[in-house]
């Protein structure tokens, strides 16, 4: 059976010895969606070009995040992320907000839970600029998309 | 059209003034689920019991995030929780772990966001600490399940 | 000879027993500016209309450094502000971005320091944005403006 | 015209990729001003020799700040500083004590935003100390004195 | 037998809901002590006349350390602090230091855990300044010595 | 007379210059006890296996302080840690248990600070979840018992 990173022999919670492990470039790219009613959606589009940019506050919101990914997530290593940047799509049929999320770092391990704690606090970060307008809003779908370098090689997402 | 919080006239993104704002018990209650290959799933479960227990860690983590919400969430106040709990629920057909947050103070304004964030960051720990086994994991329907105080009232999430 | 605060009777650094001090609403308003030379200024300011949102990001940064302040400085007492905002005035002539930062709360202690430290770090902010074009910015004049409430009263700068 | 570092081809902000960049040695030199009048200028001076020791907080303050840049600043980068100091300089014709930040580091991306945090940090906990005595206190002239190492090279500010 | 607080009628550890209990002013002094060896002690008691002054940094380490004690402690309520300080007592026969944290607080839960932090993370910086000379210093008898305010009562530690 | 570390010529603190020490593997492993009446340490034992898991919360609580430690310790480089691991040792006839913090990094400056911050925080998370129980439980023997490369070379600690 399968056998989980971050915990010993004895079952221990433990940060995995990473010391003889190569620095090598490593590449996360993860993403994920915000679902809103008709009228919210409206309002964050137009934001966009003028009044009230809450597409602007998150992306500086899931960009510190990925800084502060090893001080939420117990087990992850503190790392010292070479690249951080925030992309977002808009798609109108579903009144959804796409965050796409990509970090990178020469380093000895790799940077997916940076990307993915970027994705989810953009999203966050647009419910509650949002939240006055639509309380049922949603998060779905986050996940890694991409990740490249270290041992386990090329990951990428099935479609 | 509707209007967004946390912006002034001008656009301006802004932590909005609450002073005035009653002081009320508020209580919010989130929730969210991550998705695994149900060999992923076994191990979590089993760990419940004896060996690597994934969700006691989880939780830690998961309520140590609440209380680090307005560092992360730009425009968010800063608040004193009076409580904040993590449960989780396991259902065996989808292989999938649901995560529920309660969060609660007496203060004036509402602490939602902390339910939110106190789940996502449990669901990215169970994702760490797995993903040496499962990398296609995915967090699902992260939203508001109830929340109960302060003007806007009594909100329920509609199933 | 007049007293600091923040040392005991034997010269002992201390953050100071505000325990039975009054719950006012207390407001302050601090200022600060950053010069630069003519051609970084341009690109600033048209960056506030479209691509480059340099004010935007300063304005985040400024509004989130107001909620670490008691992080920053040893004896300033941990607060719940309940609003924070900064603005921008931008001065042709002398090629100056003027930073105001506003914070308010219900509580014991003033907030002085965390509209301070709200200018400090979006004037910061705004020298890192720009220091590929101008090194040699600098940041001048950070004051208090204006304070509201508590023992002290109402304090103005002279103009 | 000059380009902003920090945003992306679309005016999105970005923490920008060094991983490419040569790891260096990198130093930067950073100072400014606080004035105050000569009543609290007396007491911060005396307190250097004895009770009161204003500038040992401030100093501490300022070289844990130099550790919090990248938290602060939303596009800095997460770095391992190798040194960190502040020193000050009184000026008593003016009342006017200065302080100086030097910070280092082997890495790919340089400095001088953590001197210039470490410089106004310092600065700030100055004023906190002696506001009791003079609320109008004034920061001046926080600027970037040298900075080494990199592909800019050596720049020095001009007198 | 003896139940622990911070766990819930399943076992599964809790933010303890404490939102219905009375805010009274609360109190707590805890203290610890380093002993090291007699030439480390020397120089230690010397700098707090003159060079180096150990005594000095560790004082404000340990009082900002109070206001992270929910940053450190994972079950602890966030709270705003109203005092904090620090005292040190030197005990030449023994080559010991002792460090005694007062915290207060007007609020619904007490303040023991910030006294024992703030302790602690004094010590632990009189030992990170001293280490050079000796590294077989010890930390010894970190303990609450009284507790005022709230439900249990005035608790004082036996001699 | 020795010398401290931390302290520049004029007797100021300083982040000591480490840029130009080799970048070594560095092992730090310390330990510390905290003792509690004997009902108390049976219901964290027992507590080890079923509900109510002290020391599973406790040793998540010490790992994420192990990252904390330069916010915490004023002089202490910013480090990223490749390990970090907490194991407990309870001994029945004293009522005591024992953390053992290992913390391990390929770096220019040592880990003991690290490790002796993750047990201290251990021992008061320990401390926290068993107060109602007990609150004259008392932290003892903090110490390093042995730490493997840089310049100082091997130490260990005498019995």
């Amino acid at each position: 059976m399968g056998k989980l990173n971050h915990f010993d022999e004895a079952g221990n919670a433990v940060m995995v010895d990473v010391t003889e492990k190569d620095i090598t470039t490593r590449i996360a790219v993860a993403t994920g969606e915000i679902t809103m009613n008709q009228e919210t959606y409206e309002v964050v589009k137009q934001g966009r070009a003028k009044k009230g940019d809450v597409l602007g506050v998150a992306r500086v919101a899931g960009i510190m995040a990925t800084k502060k990914t090893s001080e939420l997530i117990p087990m992850c290593h503190p790392l010292m992320l070479t690249k951080a940047s925030i992309d977002f799509e808009l798609e109108e049929e579903t009144s959804t907000i796409r965050a796409i999320c990509t970090t990178k770092l020469a380093g000895r391990t790799g940077v997916e839970m940076e990307a993915l704690t970027g994705v989810t606090t953009a999203l966050l970060t647009i419910y509650d600029m949002c939240k006055a307008m639509d309380r049922s809003m949603c998060i779905q779908n986050v996940h890694l998309l991409e990740k490249l370098g270290g041992k386990s090689g090329h990951y990428q997402a099935k479609k």
